[in-house]
């Protein structure tokens, strides 16, 4: 448009009513900081107030919303994040993850974090029993991490997390002492594996004693999710992999309450006899392994 | 539709990406327990997940937005409600407002019930000064609450609050003490009026500590509200009316941080000469009086 032509545009600043009010708020920040922080706002507030208009949002409705979203945010520590949760079973982690996480060619897939990674992980050697003292049929897990030619990513950090085999995760045991259980950091070693120890995981719950809670209820929906080991992998020189490792044949494969369950993350968790176990033990028990390879995405150039 | 002709349609369950999520989180709901929720809900996630896909959002501002929204609400006391702050920044709180309460046959216009409204305010009689030990120009204010035919509401209870002429609440003087300052409770006369002593109040910036002033800083808006008096005014069988008084000449009329100005709501505080007050008493100083009728609402049969 050629502005010298272009009349300016007087945006009214009175009595504004449900329509006109979204141009008053996006022309409020036509001097915004940057043009992504505007053009992202202005999407924002859009739908937003197409939302409100659409189904005629009610005061009391508004009351509920804002009581929701205060709840959600008292509810978040850096050991439960309710915010995260909600954004999971609204299916807006999914959608953003797949969104930023388009092509494959041959790389890992990537799922949702989740509200229940912590940072701070104890870094462990191979062959480290990450559940000692929690009940659980024991399994041991090889993965390896490598580059799309094969090659092994050497100066990989791994960090994984995961449930008991009740489904829950170190935080919320009750007579939960700040310790991290089943949780661990690894370096990968020069074939590029990570191999420890710990027990299969269960599927679970989501947390369902704030907000969150309340939509799954009002919705009827079940708050499963079906078990899986979490991996977050960052390499120098390699995007970030944030991933599950899901348990073939949970039954909450196909209802995931956060939307995340992918085919090329099902894997099976073989049952062995007990006898030898992958780390040069005798298992006294029956016992499961894990076998996986992750494939790193080269970084984009900046 | 005739549902013995329509095939079932098996609503996708893993591998979502970013645009077939949408479809599943909707069919997760089809059980809600009522057809609104259901609608709502519906419709917010739509808008939401389109949001997303529009911008192409990144993992790093969907993490900023966690962050943001996690802060809002950990900043949310009963004297300080950051999310109904953010909701007003974003004039969605205008639009809910607005929206119901379009048609106007005469009654007071409505406006936002704003972040410092606070529960348990004190009960005083008519003539009281609501502002007592707080510095600033005296104001005699004198309104009527009636029925569109002019019929004094007599059981009608009028919530007043506002800022001093700093421009600070009750709750935001450093050395605040807890008690309800420039806030009282009312009950109209016979004749519909009440009548009370406070100060003129001024412009002021929103509170620019939390999240929402990180949003109007990264797009340059200014915080300001124009001077106002809140009114909650409440009776049996009339809508609850939730207005300000505008203080007219005021410098941000136009500009209204949270967009609720209204023409009908704008007010001459007119000034007086030292002498003769409304109250009976003689005022050594210069004085301002403000009067205004307000119209309630029938309520609507239920």
């Amino acid at each position: 448009m050629n502005s010298q032509t272009q009349p300016e545009r007087q945006a009214v600043t009175r009595d504004l009513d449900e329509f006109s009010v979204t141009d008053a708020v996006v022309a409020r920040m036509a001097n915004a900081r940057s043009a992504r922080t505007k053009r992202v706002l202005a999407a924002l507030i859009r739908h937003l107030h197409e939302f409100a208009r659409e189904v005629e949002l009610t005061e009391a409705e508004w009351e509920y919303g804002i009581d929701f979203l205060t709840r959600a945010g008292h509810m978040s520590t850096p050991e439960r994040q309710e915010v995260i949760l909600l954004s999971d079973t609204l299916g807006f982690s999914t959608l953003v993850t797949q969104m930023n996480h388009r092509s494959h060619n041959g790389e890992s897939e990537q799922t949702v974090l989740g509200p229940f990674h912590r940072a701070g992980n104890i870094r462990y050697e191979h062959g480290a029993n990450i559940s000692e003292g929690i009940d659980g049929p024991p399994c041991f897990v090889n993965v390896t991490v490598r580059a799309p030619d094969g090659a092994p990513i050497r100066d990989a950090t791994v960090d994984v997390w995961h449930s008991d085999h009740e489904g829950y995760y170190d935080v919320a045991h009750e007579e939960w002492d700040g310790d991290m259980r089943m949780r661990g950091i690894f370096t990968p070693d020069a074939t590029g594996a990570v191999r420890f120890r710990t027990i299969v995981p269960a599927s679970y719950p989501v947390p369902q004693d704030g907000p969150v809670g309340e939509l799954l209820r009002a919705t009827a929906r079940h708050p499963m999710r079906p078990a899986h080991v979490h991996f977050k992998i960052d390499a120098p020189g390699f995007d970030p992999l944030v991933t599950h490792l899901f348990v073939n044949g949970d039954p909450y494969l196909d209802s995931d309450a956060v939307f995340g369950v992918r085919n090329a993350l099902i894997v099976d968790f073989a049952r062995h006899a007990p006898g030898d176990a992958p780390d040069g033990s005798v298992c006294e028990t029956e016992f499961f392994t894990l076998d996986y390879d992750f494939v790193l995405r080269h970084a984009s150039p900046v």
